[in-house]
């Protein structure tokens, strides 16, 4: 294939400012948010360690951290089979298909597909909302994104504490308000938190997400990172925004 | 007592920049911290609402309630006898003693003091190491403030799960590495957090403190409120510090 038949009449092909890397998107499903790539900046990960993304999506994650970090050993799982399409075509696009594995599957039976103790780190910028609450659009795509309605917070975290090696390493991005249900939640399923850092549009406002690192198996102590502020005043970033964005 | 007699000769006397309010203090125990000033701050407490200080030291916390808040029935424990009296002495120096009661006893066993149910809120600025841990200074006395040495943060959260009533609200300041075990740990024992706000020295700095509400059966859903950042530039602080210290 070449590089123009992987992108369909309904998609776009946007421009990650990484490595020259390239996503392909339709805007009528989900386009991948800040919360992505502010999470791809967050995310640790060394040469020879594997990388699980839980619900990939449109592949952003891998797609950033094999940009970003030495990792080269990435397993994407997704269980929209035209998201992962998608996701497999901007693989191919970026010519990462050594690297990036995208599986067709669900994150309830992920620790079946893949085998306990089978990745250093799992990723995952799940869905935010509880349940069916507040869904409102038609898109059946974006719900799916957005709302708990194929799985739940308890699914990823136990589905990760059995996909994770003893000491591996949990990266989730999330929103604020939910924050004493996972960290009550990770400590029960043996993800201790570590590392935290909350997101702020302005320094002033709350914080609207939270970035979050856990152990399998640590002991309890976090840290607390400064905050992350988004915007400096309307519509400029700070330089650490742009800086995770590589402009 | 003539206010002259209440303060002994190794001791001095602090203004509080409300209502015209002092505070009697030992340098060679314990000193109040912005901790206190903060959380004072952060706490809400309505006309009639009843409450309790576990852990009152120089009974900075109801002092500086008493003339921030609407509440006018304030209960103290201590369970060092020395800070007891000076709290005491305290309360009689700003003619609070109708409204601020200082109680010498033990906060593993407040439940038993005080009853079940028995106040609308309670209040705390706990030890924040765990166990014996890094503790070098020679005073006893600051040992016991800052080290879980008399009792520990499952002690305070059991005893003040049942010292509220159902709904009532429990305010404490921490440090943010234990923010993992302390959701963990309210979670578990029914106090529900709703309210946080993350205290960091400088914008760009890591948070040094952290206030939470807590609810007594509340359902799960937390509030990060914008962040309290201390100092503008070294030696000045922001206008919200100035604002809650009363300058």
């Amino acid at each position: 294939m070449t590089p123009n038949n992987l992108v369909h009449e309904n998609e776009r092909l946007d421009e990650l400012h990484r490595n020259g890397y390239y996503i392909i998107q339709d805007p009528a499903r989900f386009c991948f948010g800040m919360d992505a790539v502010l999470l791809s900046g967050f995310a640790r990960a060394r040469r020879g360690e594997r990388v699980l993304d839980l619900g990939t999506g449109t592949g952003i994650i891998p797609i950033l951290m094999e940009a970003k970090t030495e990792a080269e050993d990435f397993t994407a799982l997704e269980i929209q089979e035209e998201s992962a399409d998608m996701a497999r075509r901007s693989v191919l696009y970026n010519h990462l298909e050594e690297k990036i594995r995208v599986v067709t599957g669900d994150i309830k039976d992920a620790s079946g597909i893949f085998g306990a103790s089978s990745f250093d780190i799992v990723t995952t910028n799940p869905p935010y909302m509880i349940g069916q609450h507040g869904i409102s659009s038609g898109s059946e795509a974006k719900a799916i994104a957005r709302h708990e309605v194929l799985c739940t917070l308890d699914d990823i975290l136990r589905e990760s504490a059995k996909l994770l090696v003893p000491g591996g390493r949990f990266y989730m991005v999330h929103r604020p308000f939910r924050l004493a249900e996972i960290m009550s939640k990770m400590v029960a399923c043996g993800i201790e938190p570590k590392r935290m850092q909350l997101v702020y549009p302005y320094v002033d406002k709350e914080p609207n997400m939270v970035l979050l690192e856990g152990s399998r198996g640590g002991r309890s102590r976090l840290t607390v990172e400064k905050p992350l502020i988004v915007y400096k005043e309307q519509g400029v970033y700070t330089d650490e925004i742009y800086d995770i964005y590589g402009y």
